[in-house]
């Protein structure tokens, strides 16, 4: 049986944030299909004026076994709004998997979805994201982070290694190769390798 | 100025052949702006039915400074449609730089676009896209190619370090470098570092 992702779209959402994981999971069609999901509209404008249309809204209920919340400059626009708090807070009790990419995880943070549990996020922005969970155990030194069923990445293109690493999670690490082979994607396996990091400045 | 960038989408278009260099040229927001192109219908499904939407069809003439030419298996499909090939041939005369990522080469080729000139395209459908131009001089083992104003990178994944070097040529690197860094992006910068090429095997 196919696992479902649910994307989450949102306002000025960073384009690679979501389509660098999406290619991945679209990649192995056989084991995964793809949800866009937005609160209330279809369609929605992620950078650079992209628009895409969602193919399912939070009152239509669905329930997906991976969520993937992408980041970007509208994270800031949607930390106040409750319908997305509630909507991660009810989808995370179910779905095995919930990742996030770059300010991804000021939502999922902010929700209290990640209280205790040890979680990264872009460099650039991480004052403003640690402040959005007190009770995080914040990486600052981490390309992705796991914990539990959290998988939460640092900016944009780290999604892409974090995905990799929540298939083989998930279907073992051939599968991830196999995805970063037919994406020619060329895959830093190691967590801990985070050019970006701003530790040592 | 801004520069015109115009990304074609065609159904089936491979989404991180079209999300990884618009995310770089939107990251440059001061730069570049972006349309998305189709055909005649504004909805199109991307791999993993990803739908986005067009902000432009061939018949508005829109002109842009920047082509990019996503690949992915739609490519096989819009290979013999003349509307395609005519566009490319017609925006191609004033654009300033043409770009493809993965199996778009193969688009080019066939308009004639890359007769003469050096150029790539995913390693796991080289045979079929070199089949479609063959006075292209193919390469074999290339991150990407630069040959003129054509720039056309191997698959998936090495559109991005492909239009960071296009951005480089347009700016130089250290616009090139900013949008990476921006992005979280480990850069492959040397076109020869090509670890997918079959060429030795």
């Amino acid at each position: 049986m196919k696992r479902r992702v649910g994307a989450l779209i949102y306002p000025v959402f960073e384009i690679l944030d979501l389509f660098g994981p999406l290619e991945m999971f679209a990649l192995l069609e056989d084991d995964f299909s793809i949800t866009l999901v937005a609160e209330k509209e279809h369609e929605i404008d992620g950078i650079g004026g992209c628009r895409v249309v969602a193919g399912a809204l939070f009152s239509d209920q669905e329930k997906y076994d991976l969520l993937l919340i992408p980041g970007g400059r509208g994270t800031r626009a949607e930390i106040e709004n409750s319908a997305i708090g509630d909507w991660l807070q009810r989808q995370s009790k179910t779905a095995d998997l919930v990742t996030s990419v770059c300010t991804g995880s000021a939502l999922l943070a902010r929700a209290g979805l990640l209280d205790g549990r040890k979680a990264t996020s872009n460099k650039e922005a991480f004052e403003w994201v640690a402040s959005q969970g007190p009770k995080v155990d914040w990486q600052r030194r981490a390309r992705w982070c796991a914990d539990g069923k959290f998988f939460t990445s640092s900016g944009v293109s780290a999604g892409m290694d974090m995905t990799l690493a929540a298939i083989q999670h998930l279907l073992g690490r051939d599968k991830a190769l196999e995805a970063a082979h037919w994406a020619e994607y060329i895959w830093n396996e190691d967590p801990s390798n985070d050019p970006f990091t701003k530790e040592s400045r």
